[in-house]
């Protein structure tokens, strides 16, 4: 109602806190930097303080005395599937109880955007960071090269990384669940993909080589766009894909919206999944397990990534070079359900 | 492979930026601080310097030199539905083009992470703030009072709110919806809501007080868990109403997963949607207009909460106290579509 007056020369200051605290400042300091040297009780005093005047600490001043600050810095390239919430959710499980705050920075499948975003993080002087690709703009693989503070690679993993990586071998999932198309009786397989970045490009690669050698490559079964991934883009791809080769037999996902929109689809024309379409999907987030039928798909480990990405971070942050696997590969599981299995 | 070396000291400084650039030291700290001041040839070889050293600003001296920065905090509830994605879609549009940069944080539906995470973005002196509730803890609401830069408060919209709003009547929506449900024909409507935050309550209070007053409420037909929200747990929240209550005839779901949920678990049972079953959502993100059959749902403007907040915050960055309607009511619609729409 009335407009907020933010009158900075108002904000509380450290010797306010010191005062409504009964304790010295350099103690009011101390219990913001090194908490653990100071007593349990004056720590409760400073921290009731705090909380009454609303006190925050003088970002610059704290930065220039410390050098690193509590915030992890985690660049993700989508928030509008869930393919990244399953990371965060192990990420945050991984800071409970820690003093670190996760910032989450979201460059939208732009390399440009990512290197900006990472010039922007590291100005903060983050205590670490956690990157989603191998494929920064030149400028951004050397701000990562050169910042002064861990960094974790994750959802692919290389001894190319810069300094630390989590992830799966992406294209062996893509033939794992090509090779069950395959076993499953199939013989004139699709692959569907959206939003063609570097990952999406390599994953099609892998269907290619794949199908090729073992003699199901028909180009005219690939239909992909650069738009962005959603679940109504998934029916307007298998529309086309059918349109065009009434014979495909059956269709491989490049993730979990596609493949929800894809049955969706087929149901709507009441083509028989698994009998006269089978659908494998990539990711395998939750709702995929619930459609009906229910979708098989290559489940990556999201969840699992994220977790030993901040295990890994956190580590290194307290201890510099402490960690010794520095490039780990948690692996992937094809998750064989209702969309595949036919009785032939 | 190699472990990275970060030695601080290597760190190229604003006067190797001058020396690569050939220009001046005030001149590199006038193009970071105020390139619209400096001739664009002269940006330019800053810039492209910049890119080559890998330098980024000293975040200590560029802050305590300017008071604030480039950064646009974003406080959210969640990342796992595609709710508050929509909401990012629209920030993201508004920031585009501009020198600022999104950084979110996620406090998972808990009020203590919130304030916590207010006390962590406000310490690196955010240009602004977006927030997503109203329910901060006192001291939460007390740091937002006294934060030295604009903050809107999203999704709901209050002359109460600690500086601007942009939102909707979140509980005129529910009304909407439930009385939709009667025009259909439905009498015996039932509520299934997980993760009962404070938004989630009110919500549900609001059903309840509608249904009282037409005549349809039935305690038992209200299902409600603290679980979080997913599609899985929209089929098991039916199992149990329907359990309960075998003759319910239709249901309001709190969010869109729970309705999927719902409506997979209904076609797992071959029970008719509309015909035996009407189910209604609300939010309406992309995949419920995608399902077979169609989900009716309240559509809440995600899109242009984010749009409007972004501009809204920029307005008043840009100079204080110019945005004059500082509430801003969006509305909602209902999107009438095949799960409610019986022939009777």
């Amino acid at each position: 109602m009335a407009r907020k007056t933010k009158p900075t020369s108002d904000r509380p200051t450290l010797v306010d806190v010191a005062r409504e605290a009964g304790v010295s400042a350099i103690t009011v300091s101390r219990t913001i930097r090194s908490p653990e040297i100071v007593s349990e009780r004056a720590r409760q005093k400073v921290e009731e303080a705090i909380r009454r005047l609303g006190y925050t600490p003088d970002p610059a001043a704290s930065a220039l005395a410390s050098r690193s600050t509590s915030t992890i810095g985690l660049l993700v390239p989508s928030l509008t599937n869930n393919v990244f919430s399953d990371v965060l959710r192990g990420v945050y499980e991984g800071v409970a109880g820690t003093r670190y705050f996760v910032q989450i920075g979201n460059y939208r499948y732009s390399a440009l955007e990512e290197e900006g975003l990472i010039r922007n993080f590291l100005s903060q002087r983050p205590a670490g960071l956690i990157v989603s690709s191998m494929d920064q703009t030149p400028a951004g693989r050397k701000l990562l090269e050169t910042a002064a503070c861990p960094v974790v690679q994750i959802m692919e993993t290389s001894d190319d990384a810069v300094d630390m990586s989590v992830g799966f071998d992406q294209l062996a999932g893509v033939r794992v669940a090509a090779q069950h198309l395959l076993d499953c009786g199939f013989r004139r397989p699709g692959f569907l993909s959206a939003r063609m970045d570097p990952r999406a490009q390599r994953r099609l690669g892998a269907f290619r080589d794949f199908a090729a050698e073992a003699g199901v490559l028909d180009e005219n079964r690939i239909i992909t766009t650069p738009q962005p991934s959603s679940v109504g883009l998934g029916g307007h791809l298998l529309e086309q894909l059918l349109a065009r080769m009434p014979d495909t037999d059956s269709v491989l996902c490049n993730n979990d919206d596609l493949a929800v929109g894809a049955l969706m689809e087929a149901t709507r024309r009441n083509i028989a999944v698994p009998g006269e379409l089978g659908i494998c999907s990539y990711n395998d987030i939750e709702m995929s397990r619930h459609m009906v039928p229910a979708l098989t798909a290559v489940a990556t480990p999201r969840h699992a990534i994220g977790r030993r990405a901040i295990d890994m971070l956190l580590a290194e942050i307290a201890k510099p070079n402490s960690v010794t696997e520095r490039h780990v590969d948690l692996g992937y599981e094809l998750m064989v359900r209702e969309t595949t299995c036919r009785k032939a």
